[in-house]
């Protein structure tokens, strides 16, 4: 398999676009098509701060180093969850956030040295690694949130969600960023639109877009650049690059309902590769075209009383909730 | 595994239902189901003429020999399409229908010698099969006029689609029936719908119901009174209610995308009993709670110039249009 571009020996071939590329053309082709999407789907533009989840993960790591070479004024802000699972998975995930970003310093001084003149790092910003732990910031790990609640007794994913969710809502307003971007990738985004289908979940199905915008005040909106890129697309990026990231799943994820949904929608592209991409796409056409209708799936949100945060639950958020349980539990010990 | 009901050996194990009965209690619980949905959806009244199109098939026959059961005036309407496909397939997809009718007629006729009084046959009526040959009425096989157009020269599924779908309404309509009932199981319906959701495709996703208004003057209501059985219980009445059926799929079926939906379907059913059932309801129930914007994918309708069944396009409908380019591929030869 030649490369379209040069004719060198491809990389990859993409059969849902009919396109193999050499490594050096790849390295152009995925920030290309971000540019294409951050301003199709007006994500944000040069002037905006935008705050990266990294997980430690190929995906976001990838989207952080696109957007830094995009030119993008990007921070990261990694979660620590606490979570082992027998492979160190927390603190291996945190490590890979942070070698990257000092990798990625280094090139930069050196580009900085090579070439005076305008570029990169001339207006003296430069790339931060935001760091939460929830441990230290929360007194307990995901897994032992999930332990003591109902809402995480039998997996933790959905205590682990919320709190990230709130959290990276927090670092965003707090850090005063117009932007939260995550990494979720077209294979992630057709998963949870295909779960979403099966069950007809109208408040889920309309609030699935690549731009959520900031609704509440204090809020950041919500972008995912990398929503148009399949995961092997988003995983040969960062071997491409050279950008080390933790291959392991979240130790949690495992007979996760999403991943099922992601073999059946690999299945289905490989009998006809592109399934994934225009399932996801002629979904946001027929939004776009108004197949829904306009007040569908709404729900009235409130400031929670706690942390200002939207919720849709009277007084305290689920958030909030989640910790005040603990504090009442402690109390009927004392 | 015993009979919920009696305690009896079960002939059937329905997981989503976590239902398992014998042959008796199967062979009543069918026809109560049935008649659940008939009146759930506003399907029809025991007043109401009703056409069944029946194709030799076990849902077509099953659903006959229920609505018969129930009371119901059915009358049957088969569509010979000169499908031969090394199984003489078409021919004997007749026979089993005409076999079908014989068979219950001297049932029925029993039933009235031994039972004096009120009950079947009483009003003098007696189920009837309109038999519509598509080669002598319109002088060629579906395999014939597929192989002459573009829309039928891969596969000839959709030419057969159309055809099949204005010979039921005119044979309906001139009929003077109230009602044209098919029967559409739920892994037909869960397959269409899932194709409809993969493109999003507004016209069909809304047009998908258990209940269609006949919109246009002359034209019946059409209705799905086996819309939420599953195929293996729609099988497992015939086999149980010993009705003979033509198993083998239509020749042209093979490797079709409905099927391949099915397969996927299938495999979510096995992983999750209920799946598919789920999926097929919770859309209806969110169409019904509003989800869908009120003119989505609504399509102007005139009535064709020949035929006066409702067509989108201006002039001809495509039925009409089918057999036109024949006369004007005739007259160009002359």
């Amino acid at each position: 398999m030649k490369c379209r571009k040069c004719g060198h020996e491809a990389v990859i071939n993409m059969r849902q676009h009919k396109l193999a590329l050499c490594g050096e053309h790849f390295l152009e082709w995925v920030p290309e098509q971000t540019q294409r999407f951050i301003e199709k789907y007006k994500m944000f533009t040069p002037d905006e701060r935008v705050l990266v989840a990294v997980s430690g993960g190929k995906d976001s790591l990838s989207l952080w180093d696109v957007l830094l070479r995009l030119g993008y004024k990007a921070d990261g802000m990694y979660i620590g969850l606490g979570i082992d699972g027998g492979v160190d998975y927390s603190n291996q995930s945190h490590q890979m956030c942070e070698r990257f970003l000092s990798n990625l310093k280094s090139q930069m001084a050196n580009v900085k040295s090579e070439t005076p003149g305008p570029g990169h790092g001339d207006s003296g910003w430069e790339p931060t690694l935001h760091v939460v732990d929830i441990a230290e910031m929360y007194g307990e790990t995901i897994p032992d949130v999930a332990a003591r609640t109902t809402r995480g007794r039998s997996k933790p994913c959905s205590v682990c969600g919320l709190i990230k969710r709130h959290v990276m809502n927090r670092v965003a307003r707090d850090g005063g960023y117009d932007v939260l971007a995550t990494g979720h990738n077209l294979d992630d985004e057709a998963a949870v639109l295909f779960g979403n289908t099966l069950a007809w979940n109208a408040g889920y199905l309309l609030r699935q877009a690549p731009v959520l915008p900031a609704d509440k005040p204090g809020l950041a909106r919500k972008v995912k650049p990398f929503c148009r890129l399949y995961e092997r697309e988003s995983a040969a990026y960062a071997l491409v690059r050279g950008i080390e990231y933790i291959y392991d799943e979240c130790p949690f994820a495992e007979g996760s309902t999403s991943i099922a949904h992601k073999e059946i929608l690999n299945q289905m592209e490989k009998d006809s590769p592109g399934t994934k991409l225009q399932f996801y796409l002629s979904f946001l056409r027929a939004r776009e075209q108004g197949l829904f209708a306009e007040h569908a799936g709404q729900v009235e949100l409130n400031a929670c009383e706690k942390c200002g945060q939207p919720t849709s639950a009277p007084g305290l958020c689920a958030f909030c909730r989640l910790w005040e349980r603990r504090r009442t539990d402690a109390l009927q010990i004392l």
